[in-house]
């Protein structure tokens, strides 16, 4: 069941991945795993907080090769386990409205995973407020450090 | 279980009302019965959509007694039948983060129900991004709104 997506608005990454769907889910819901792939290189992703239940956190700080800070707070929305993931920049822990922390337009989210004979299709859109949002994420890298950090992923979960 | 509450940026309106939790479910998921009850009146509720899962639309228009126009377009969050229903003005419908469009400033409203007897101790709780979004809503009054709203749903389930 593959969410619904409007080319003005969202950016999807979509790939056909040589790992399971479990494993891709345990480095996307488990801290320790995901501050291994969640940045790509040479940015590091240093905490990450996941709490697996609609409105639960998802907390990550990242740093940058200069000293940059990244990450964020927002809120888990939907968890269908091995298959779907929800989160929001949108909205903190418990449904609280936020004004966007992360340094990127406020967007939401979407994993989707797919077994694919012995790997798994994985779909990542993420849904931006207006076509700027849409625009400046865009010009921001999306699919390029978005791929770079799903490499890792893979790169990670392969050994 | 009731959702943690920040006093510094959370109203609440709590109640014991004479009618069980089942009737108080409809009224705030039936589109047919919420425009009967939803606004205060001399305000009205004249169209009401609501797609009751996460990611739903919530969507709500109201017309005031001098032609104002009011409501928008949010989404459900969580679904609880007869015990919890969360939405917010937050996001659009599918997740999608939006700038306000509801009269106040966004707030995610988290309707929690319990039996009482024969009838149900009902909390609604509304929770904004910062203290200013507090006041104006406080100010805008919220209390006497949702109260008299509510007073128009129980009249409207008891008959």
């Amino acid at each position: 069941m593959s969410v619904p997506v409007d080319p003005a608005l969202d950016l999807v990454l979509a790939r056909d991945l040589s790992i399971p769907p479990g494993d891709v889910w345990r480095a996307w819901t488990d801290p320790a795993l995901l501050v291994e792939w969640f940045t790509p290189r040479p940015w590091r992703t240093t905490e990450a907080e996941i709490e697996l239940h609609p409105g639960g956190m998802f907390r990550t700080v990242m740093a940058g090769p200069e000293g940059e800070v990244g990450g964020g707070t927002g809120c888990v929305l939907e968890v269908v386990p091995e298959r779907r993931l929800v989160w929001t920049g949108a909205l903190l822990p418990g449904f609280r409205p936020t004004v966007g922390e992360f340094g990127v337009p406020l967007f939401t989210a979407v994993i989707e995973l797919e077994p694919l004979g012995s790997g798994t299709r994985y779909t990542a859109t993420v849904k931006h407020a207006d076509e700027e949002g849409r625009r400046i994420h865009d010009e921001m890298g999306f699919e390029a450090g978005w791929g770079a950090a799903l490499d890792q992923l893979v790169e990670l979960m392969s050994h």
